[in-house]
């Protein structure tokens, strides 16, 4: 089996495979971008933290075992309060094993990690059912700055994957794609997605929205990461080509990049199988609905897993995240591994660290 | 006239031309890494600044010109007490007319740059004239930082190109050599070398040397720059190609690395023939004592400039810094250009700013 296979492609379909064959020689780079809104600590919003104070501590412990293998800021890998793992897992073990570099960027996490990264200066975002996210200037200065790390970082690479870790993204994701017009309905990190809550939250955002300017509406009911990450994109597919890595989250940035402006030829958007299966979201209808880029799910075969940490991504737990389906897909491009020879490598390190721990 | 003429090669020569070789059709990546040394606060012993509470503005507003062409921290771009400009310009000049993209680093900056920039989170380093610079466990953590940041961006680039912009720099890193038991003498921003002063803080920093652990003396007598640049250097060597971009300070890094291990194969030193040729200083000889390695020393011609802004460099004013020397190289063997090209490129920014202000 080739990983081919294991890839289904959706959006505009016919320019997957000539996105795949641009990057296939050249040099990836991921990069990650690390922030924070209060609204995930509304109750039952999020999973991604073992309990409601250690929500603030995933993005940076994300980040630190990316680089040292554990993490510095708690004591052990993000987990679900269950002791399902961070998805950083598998993009750890995609980032590794074909060894693509990465970068960290903090774009408003209440939290730094303890690692060099790229700094912003940026505010975390506020909670979107009781008050604005972000000041409009905020949201300039983050595109703002996006654009430059974005420009920088292209003319570094072949290849730029984008990827977030941000817990409670999904519901200001789903906020800005709805404020920006599109019909959304969006993935979780829980099985039983909490469409009601989300949809209650979105619902009483988007009726403190005055105007139509994007920018207006990404201040109101986005958080700090959106903006920030499509200025990203904005600039970097001016010079090279784009993965934005993830599922919900990127048609976000996706969609507020269809507004602000970017480069649909180098663009493309990569995730799991687990998204775009997702019953309950419309992760394929949506991108071909705001752009006409290409979309790839890899399918890790993680259901094969003989550990009940990695068979639950393919159950509906943390689908996604961290950058994971699109570190999977450039990884499997890079070195020719399919999901048989992933899943080996995932079980690997998963071994790796629960014994460690 | 090609630009190789304005090359000058010493240390280990026959290195110097397949350094060049090897470089010459690959990408390269200028770094810029900012810091501070409360030592840059005696009277006399710097001029990278329009007076003393504007020194440490210095470091931050190098790297915003160099991003935005002009700076946000302070209104003009850092000048001398007299009104000559920092050799940024030359930076500048280099790397906009090549297309080499460059990221800044934060170790030790007093003031943080308005910019995204790499952040360590390390201290500026304190005054060695009256006590310890840093403490052991931040030299430990500048090192290890460094070598994240080193691998990380050598993992990105053929030629990773390092330079610094730390005010009062020449003095801690003259106290590193002879502390490492180099025999250093040391080039400055000013012409008239303030060697009395700089020696005798220096005689005064190294008797409170206890032991010769390499750590321990960049703990007494160093600043924050040197052990960071060491780790990108050794971390970086293993991977790429390494440019230090610099005069004193560079070779000040070079003799630390000699200490805790680099690759020397993959290692050059970049200056200004204005550093090299600099009779109160030893540069030359100095790399050859520290390491078997090739050093390239360019003559930018600004002497032969229309603008006595320009042609103070080569009077001895600011004859390095922010990386300018190396990335000049950089610059001519990734575009052909020779110094008659660049010259010309030099002073149309010079004028752009000037007309601007």
């Amino acid at each position: 089996m080739t990983y081919l296979e294991n890839f289904e492609f959706f959006g505009n379909v016919s320019k997957a495979q000539d996105f795949i064959h641009a990057i296939k020689p050249g040099n990836f780079l991921f990069s990650l971008v690390i922030s924070y809104t209060e609204t995930c600590e509304i109750p039952g919003i999020t999973f991604a933290g073992a309990d409601k104070d250690s929500i603030k501590f995933t993005p940076p412990a994300d980040a630190e075992y990316l680089y040292y293998g554990n993490c510095k800021t708690i004591d052990k890998i993000p987990m679900t309060p269950d002791g399902k793992p961070t998805p950083a897992i598998l993009t750890k073990t995609a980032l590794e094993s074909s060894s693509i570099p990465h970068i960290v960027i903090n774009s408003g996490s209440k939290i730094s990690p303890q690692l060099p990264f790229i700094n912003t200066g940026l505010s975390y975002g506020r909670n979107i059912l009781v008050e604005s996210a972000m000041s409009d200037s905020q949201v300039s200065q983050a595109v703002n700055y996006g654009r430059i790390v974005g420009r920088n970082l292209a003319s570094m690479t072949d290849c730029l994957i984008i990827g977030e870790s941000i817990p409670g993204g999904t519901t200001t994701a789903l906020a800005i794609l709805r404020g920006l017009g599109f019909k959304a309905k969006v993935s979780s990190s829980i099985p039983n997605n909490p469409v009601e809550l989300k949809n209650a939250i979105v619902n009483s955002a988007l009726e403190r929205l005055t105007s139509d300017d994007p920018y207006n509406i990404m201040a109101e009911v986005g958080d700090p990461m959106i903006p920030f990450v499509t200025g990203m994109l904005s600039a970097a597919s001016e010079i090279t080509k784009v993965m934005l890595a993830g599922g919900t989250q990127m048609t976000a940035v996706l969609a507020f990049a269809s507004k602000i402006g970017f480069n649909e030829k180098n663009t493309a958007i990569g995730t799991t199988s687990y998204i775009s299966n997702d019953d309950s979201a419309n992760f394929k209808s949506l991108v071909s609905e705001i752009a006409d880029i290409p979309a790839i799910a890899v399918n890790p075969g993680l259901e094969n897993s003989q550990f009940s940490g990695l068979r639950a991504f393919s159950q509906g737990f943390a689908k996604e995240g961290v950058g994971a389906g699109g570190s999977i897909i450039a990884s499997m491009i890079k070195s020719g591994n399919n999901s048989t020879n992933f899943l080996a490598l995932a079980e690997k390190e998963y071994h790796r660290l629960f014994t460690l721990l």
